[in-house]
C-alpha cells in the first residue's frame, strides 16, 4: 500500500532533502508539495537536483492543500506548525503530522519560553527510535517532533552512558562542527561562500543555543537524573555534516571495558548507528547523504573521562533521515524503507 | 533474477562507487570483492561508507576469483585489465566483463600508443548509451569500455550538433573542471588536502591529456567527419564532479533555434541527460552521487559560437554510474536499475 | 612623504582589500574610511580581519568627506562612480580619483550602454601598467579606472601573442574560473556557502558577460585589428583566485618558440607577471592575497592553437592591487611600494 | 643592521611560511635555504608562492651550512633538531637556533619519552612571550623552542583565567579544530583533497595527542597548580587556521565581570592577541596569513563554566610567526617586525 506524504518548505534545505529520500521511498507516494513565497514556482527551479520531481510546481502551504494526505511532513520556522498541524488536524484527524521544527520537542514549557521567547505549542513523541523504550512510543503515533541535529548527535552521543550509570550527570561538554546548510537557505552575509569557505568559527556560545535544552532533555532521560551540559557549536566550511566531541566525566569505578561495553550493547541492533571497530573515527564524509550515525569513543583515563565523537548529515539523520525513519515506524513500514542509500564518498 | 557482480580494484574511488551503487541495485548480488595491496582487509577500513558492506574481506585480484561470476567490473590501472579480461574469458566465457579504466576505449591503436605508450589491447564497445545506435551495440554484449569521464561529459556536450551537422569540425575548444577524485585515491604531494583546498589549477594543458584522441573520437563519429579539438582539463577544490565548457564555431546558417533543437531533439527520450529549461545553469552539486548529467547551451551570435555547458559526478556518470547503465542494458535490466538515486544537493 | 588615501566602499570586499593593501603601504596614511548602509558603525564589526584599523568608524561616503584627500579609491557598485568623482574634482581638483567599478574602463559608449543599461560616464587610463605604452599614460595622471578581474587575467593572458601578430583575432576562446568574491558581498540565494561550496557552475554564458567587452577592447589594442572573443565565466568553490584558460588560433609559421619567445620578453621585466619554467602551472593559491600574476602557456600542434593559462587573485591583482600598483605610478612611486606580499600558501 | 637567517626544512609548510614571512621581514636577509631529498632544487619548484626566493637553491641540510648565520630557523621532524642544534653551537656559538618542531619544548622528561618515544633533548625557552615573565626570558637568548600550534592557541586561550585564579585546575576540556597543513606535506592517503574537503573527523582521541602535555605544562605553569585537560584535535576542511573550544570549570565566585576582566587584563597590552569586543566572535579566516589571534569568551552560568574560543593562523601565530615573534625580541629588534600583515580575508 502505497501512503501520500505531502511536504511543506519544500524550498528549504530540509524540506529538499524530505522529497530527495522520498522521491525513492518503495512506500510513498509524494503529494503536495508547497511552500510560502515560492508557491507557483516549478521545483526544478528551486532544488534543480530533484530531477524525478523537477516539473512539479510548489503550492501555497497551507491546510487546506496540506489535508488529506496519509502524512504531511512540516519543514517550517520555528513557531509556525502548532496552528498549522491542529487546521490539518481539524481536516483530516489521521494524517501523520510530522514536525521537522522545534516547535513540539521540548517537554518543558518553561525552557521553550526561555530559548524560543513564544508560547508553547505542546510535545509530541520524539522521534530519536534508537532510545530506550522510544520505538513503542513511535508505533501508531500521528504527531512526530522530529529531533534538532544536534541534539540527534549529542544524544546518541552520550545516553548509553548515562543509561547505564557510567557518567556523572555534571562536567560533560559538548562541541559540534555543523555543516552551513543547518543555518538554512534564508541569504544572510556570514554565510555566503565567500566567508564560511577556509575558515571556522564558533556562534551560540555560553550555552545560549536553543539546542541546549533539547539535548539535556534527552541525556537527563537516560540517565533518570538531572543532566547538565556545556554546549558550543561551531560553523565548518562544509555543507553537510555535523562532528560533534561529547565528553563526560566517569563515575568511580567505569572502567574501560565496562564504558565500551555500554555503548556496544545500545547499538548492536541498530542498523543506522555505527561503534565503530576500534581505531578507525567517524567522518562526516562517510554519511553523506545517509542515514546512517558513526560513532567512535576513548577512554582518557588521565583524564576520567569518556570522549565520544559522533558523525552524521544534519539533512538526513539530522532532520529528514530521521524523519522518514519514525514515519516508517509509525506507519508500520520497513524501519529502513527509503533509507538504504550509503553515504556519498569521498 | 539476481546477478552476481565482481569488483576488482575496490580499494579506489571507482571501485568503491562501483560497490556504492551495486550495493542498492535490485537486481544484482555483490559477488568477490578484490584488491591488490589491500587484499586481506575489511571493507569498511578502507571505505567507511559503504556500511552494508563493512564486513567483507577483500581478496586477491586474480582471474580465478573473479572467473564464475555473471558480470566483473575493472576498475584497474590503465594497462591492467587486457590481460585480466583475457583469463577471465578463458575460465568464464559468459561472465560480462566492464572495463572502467582506459584500455578498451580508443579504436586507433596508433592514438593508443601515443598517449598511453603501451601496447594496444583491442576495442570494446563503448558504454555511452545516448550516443545514436549504441544501446543496440549494448544490448547483450559481454564486453564494455566504460568511457573516461571527461570524455563522457564533452561527447555529451557537443555530439547533438555535430550529428546535426551544425557545427565546424576544427575550433573545438573544450576547457573542463574536475574534482580532485579523478585523480584517483594514490597519495600524490600536489593532491593533499592543503594544495588543492581554496585554489584551482590546470594541468595536461596543450593536447598532452590522454582523454584527447578519446573525444575526438567519439565527436567524429557523431559527426561523420574527422573532429579536433583543444581540451583543458583543471582541478577544482571540490571532491567530486566535472564542470565542462564546450565551445564550436556554428556553421553558416545554424541559427539559435535550430540548435536547441538538435539537442532538445537529441535528448528529448534520455531519463539521466537533462537539457535544462533556459535561465538555469548546470551545476556539479545538483548532479552529486546520482547519474545524471545537467546540461544548458547558449548561441554567441557575435562569436559565431555555441557554448554548451555540462556537469556530471566523474564517479558515477563519468565511470560507475556510467558502467551500471550499461550493465542494465547488456543484461536486459531496466536502464535505471540501481541508478534512481537524486543529486546530493546542497 | 606620506599620501593620505581615501577609501569608499570599504565594507565591500574590494574596498576591504584595498585597506589591507593600504595599512601596510609604507607611503600612505589611511583617510577615511566611508560606506553608505554601514556608516558609522566600526570597522571592525565588518572587516575583522583589519586589526590595525578595527577602531577606525565609518563615514558617509560623500564627496565632501571624500575630497581634501590625495588619493580616492571609489570601490562603489557600477554607476555610482561618475557623479561622485566630479564632485570631488569640482572639490578638490589634485586628487588622484582611482575607480575600482567599471564606470572609466570602456572607450566604446555604445558598448557601454549595451552592456550596463546607462549613460557612459567617460574613459579614463587604464590601470593595467604591464601593456604597453601603459606605464607613460599612468605616470602623473589624476583618474585612474581600474580593470576588471576577468580582463585583466585574460588582457595579460594573451596580449603578448597579439601584439606580436603571432594569433588569429578570430576563434579565441577563453574560459575562467572565479572565486566567489567577485560576486561581491551581496547576501544572495546562490552565492550561499551551502550552495558554492563542493561544486563548478558556470554563468553569463554566451557573450553576456559585462567583461567581455572589456577583453576585446585590451586584445584588440595589443593586436592593432579587432579581435572577438567567446568568454565563458564559471563559479569555483574558493573564496579567491581567477584561473584563466585562453586560447587562440595561432597564425601560420608561428612556431613553438616564437610563441615562448614573445611571451618571454613581455613580461622579462615585469615585477608581478611570472611565465613559469616550462613543467609548472599556474595555481591560485600560489597567489593568493599578494600581487602576482603566474602564467604558463602551451603549444597545441595538433590543434594549431596556444593555451595560456594565467591565475591571479581577484581581489589583489584584480582590484585592490592593481589599483595600488596604478597609483603608486601616477604618484611617482616605486611600483611595488605596498605590494611585496608573496601569496599565502598553503 | 641586517640579520642573517638560515631556514633548514625548507620544502616543507613550516619551512614555506618562515620564508614567506622572513622574505617580508626588514631586518632580516634570507640565507641558507636547506632540505633533506630536495637539495638541488630550485624553491621555486617546492614552494612556488615564494616568487622573491624562486630562483634561490636548495642546500642539504647540515651543521656546516647552517653555521655561521646570526639565526637557524629548525623547521625539522621532531627528534631531528637536538643533534643538529649541538652540532651548530660547536661551530657558531653566538648562532641563535630556533627550534620549530617540538624537541625542546617540554620540561618533563618523562612526558617527552610517554608521548614521543625517543630521549629528551633538553628544554629551551618557551617562545610564547605573551605569557607572564616570559618576554625577559626571550630576549638576549640563544635557543628558543618554538610552542605547537595547538598549544599556543590553548594556552593563550585559558592561561589568563588560571594566572588569576578563576579557574578549576580539573575539568578542562579543550576540543580544536585544526586546517590540514597541521599534518604537514607528507603524502598520505587520508589527507588527500578527495577525502578531506566538505567533511570533519577527529583523530588522536582520548588524551594521546602529543600536544596534550605540553598543553597541560602551560596551564600548569600559568595556574601554580597542576591543570589537568582533556584534549581532542580534529581535521577540518581547510588548509590553515585553528579553531578551539577552551572551557573550564569556574572557581566559586568567579563572577562573569571578573573573568572577562581577567582576559582583558592579560592581553591588553598584546599587539597579537584581540579579546574582540561582544558579540563578536572569532574566526580562522580573519587571522589566515597574519600572527594575530582572535579570542572571545562566554560564561554559561547553568553549567558554571567559562567557554573561551581562539583562532590563529597554525603556520603563522602557530608555527612561523610565533618563531619570528621570539627571534625579533632575542635580537632586540621591534617584536612586531616582519608580522605586519593582516589576516587576507575573505
Amino acid at each position: 500500500m502505497t501512503h501520500t506524504v505531502a511536504v511543506s518548505g519544500a524550498s528549504g534545505y530540509a524540506g529538499g532533502e524530505a522529497l530527495r529520500l522520498l522521491a525513492g521511498h518503495p512506500d510513498v507516494a509524494v503529494g503536495a508539495i508547497t511552500a510560502h513565497s515560492n508557491a507557483g514556482e516549478r521545483l526544478g527551479a528551486l532544488q534543480p537536483h530533484l530531477h524525478s520531481l523537477a516539473d512539479r510546481v510548489l503550492e501555497e502551504t497551507t491546510a487546506d492543500v496540506l489535508a488529506g494526505h496519509d502524512v504531511v511532513i512540516l519543514a517550517l520556522p520555528h513557531g509556525a506548525s502548532g496552528a498549522l498541524a491542529a487546521q490539518i488536524a481539524e481536516r483530516s484527524p489521521e494524517t501523520l503530522v510530522i514536525d521537522a521544527g522545534a516547535d513540539h520537542r521540548l517537554e518543558s514549557a518553561a525552557d521553550w519560553e526561555a530559548f524560543y521567547g513564544s508560547e508553547h505549542a505542546g510535545t509530541w513523541p520524539y522521534g530519536l527510535p534508537e532510545l530506550p523504550g522510544q520505538r513503542e512510543r513511535l508505533a501508531g503515533t500521528r504527531r512526530i517532533a522530529v529531533p534538532g541535529c544536534y541534539p540527534t548527535t549529542s544524544i546518541l552521543a552520550l545516553a548509553p552512558g548515562f543509561a547505564a550509570g557510567l557518567l556523572e550527570p555534571q562536567d560533560v561538554v559538548i562541541v559540534a562542527a555543523s555543516g552551513t546548510s543547518g543555518a538554512g537557505k534564508a541569504a544572510k552575509p556570514h554565510l555566503l561562500g565567500s566567508e564560511v569557505m577556509g575558515g571556522m568559527s564558533p556562534y551560540g556560545v555560553g550555552g545560549g543555543h536553543r539546542h541546549t535544552p533539547e539535548i539535556e532533555q534527552g541525556l537527563t532521560q537516560a540517565a533518570g537524573e538531572r543532566v547538565q551540559i556545556s554546549f558550543t557549536p561551531t560553523l565548518a566550511p562544509m555543507a553537510r555534516g555535523i562532528l560533534a566531541t561529547a565528553t563526560a566525566r566517569l563515575r568511580p569505578g567505569a572502567d574501560p571495558a565496562a564504558v565500551r561495553g555500554a555503548w556496544e550493547r545500545a547499538y548492536a541492533d541498530e542498523r543506522f548507528v555505527h561503534l565503530l571497530p576500534e581505531g578507525l573515527w567517524p567522518a562526516t564524509k562517510s554519511v553523506l547523504g545517509s542515514n546512517h550515525v558513526q560513532m567512535q569513543l576513548a577512554v582518557d583515563e588521565r583524564a576520567g573521562r569518556v570522549i565520544v565523537t559522533a558523525a552524521l548529515d544534519n539533512l538526513t539523520k539530522g532532520t529528514a533521515g530521521g524523519a522518514v525513519q519514525s514515519m516508517n515506524i509509525a506507519l508500520g513500514l520497513p524501519e529502513q524503507a527509503g533509507l538504504e542509500q550509503q553515504g556519498v564518498a569521498p
